[in-house]
């Protein structure tokens, strides 16, 4: 296991995921540096997934799009190959998780399309920048999540459920939460709800559908903002033949910083 | 000729057009209502094309996609048919002008996909509603445009140079006009550029590459927005075999209004 805090830069993180050293949790590593979740499909999939994000900008922020046979992210980390500086992989073969591996170069394929796309990360920094509370990490545990009855709007294959991510807030820091994470739309952007969970069809805020429930505490309402696994549930609902993904909080740390992704 | 006066919403303009009575300019037409451009090109093209836009979204901002064969956009004019509800349209083969027709039906393939894109006339209102100046409206002239010498980021087959358009203000007006359109990014956002013409390869910025001159007064500056000539120019370089968009000013106008378009 690498020292965790020597890993303060994108490409440190990269090198230690290289290496074989770094196989877990990305949360932490290289402050202000922006990470990225991963979704790769054959080419045939492509388009439709890439209007399933235009049409579905929340939960499904595209931070870059890698051509097919490409693996270097030119924009956000140029010497970077998405085939080996994750920690950990996902293979899904038909919606069906097939293995975790650490290196996908042998599964490489010259028709993979690869999405990085935008993560909660980079808004949470900047709300504990401001103050805020972001309880899930003060707990050290995961955000909860929940399915909503909002439908995505569809794409081809792609369809399914809005997911959110909650965070609990008094009235006036949802307000704050809300005007900084409007400056964020490449990682989620403003909340998509705050107050009744009931209202976007969570029947019970104490059970999330994925990661760990959190406590409101009395004056708190729940803020909820579009999550990505969005995009990864429908992914596997369209069922592609082949599809590859980063394992659960095991992002790529790019070499740009969460503050270039502010809009203007 | 229809009486302009009694276009006042999408759905008048588009009967107009479908019955053959509008065949020109929208401009100044249902007022409030959000007008857009079109850009048809076959399957084959489509990923590419919304990569491009998804890389350069300023200059191509897209409202809508319509999916291959269909021609019904269900998110801005459900009832809408893209075929016949322009005033006139443009058909392009291997990157030249072949037509100027007024409906595209027996032009019509099964594999067309569609997009919508934003406009300056959206930005224009807000601006105008904020007493800010737009000459070119005052003159009752075309927007002044000019090919920079920014690239834009290429994605297959399309590439090209960033295309701007120029409203001159004085340096407080710009100040506003920025925080104005920045509210805007579905019709190109805040500008790419004030200041010195030179500075993004402008040699003479009283001889646009498109559209009219207008003039800069005492204490002005240039204003620059990205234009939605950029994605055409692209369109035209990829040389399709065949493509098909809208007639310069010749625009598509929604049931939805401007005032959606704001970010949040």
């Amino acid at each position: 296991m690498p020292d965790r805090s020597t890993l303060t830069t994108g490409a440190l993180v990269r090198q230690a995921c290289r290496s074989g050293e770094l196989t877990g949790q990305t949360a932490g590593l290289a402050k202000g540096y922006t990470q990225a979740n991963l979704l790769i499909v054959p080419q045939d999939y492509a388009f439709e997934f890439l209007l399933f994000a235009q049409r579905n900008p929340k939960p499904c922020p595209v931070l870059e799009v890698v051509e097919a046979g490409q693996f270097r992210p030119r924009r956000f980390a140029p010497e970077a190959d998405l085939r080996t500086d994750f920690p950990k992989y996902r293979v899904w073969k038909n919606g069906e998780l097939v293995d975790e591996p650490t290196d996908i170069r042998d599964l490489w394929r010259n028709d993979f399309v690869s999405f990085l796309i935008g993560c909660s990360f980079t808004f949470e920094a900047a709300l504990l920048d401001a103050g805020l509370p972001v309880r899930h990490v003060d707990r050290e545990s995961n955000v909860p999540m929940y399915r909503t009855t909002r439908p995505c709007e569809p794409a081809g294959r792609f369809a399914g459920p809005l997911v959110v991510s909650m965070r609990p807030m008094t009235p006036l820091q949802a307000i704050q939460a809300t005007t900084i994470t409007a400056r964020f739309p490449g990682v989620h952007g403003a909340p998509v709800h705050v107050g009744d969970p009931a209202a976007i069809g969570i029947e019970d805020i104490s059970r999330p559908h994925y990661g760990d429930p959190v406590e409101i505490l009395p004056g708190e309402v729940p803020v909820f903002w579009a999550c990505g696994v969005t995009p990864q549930a429908a992914l596997l609902a369209a069922k592609p033949p082949i599809a590859i993904t980063h394992a659960p909080g095991c992002m790529f740390v790019a070499d740009r910083k969460d503050a270039e992704l502010t809009m203007g």
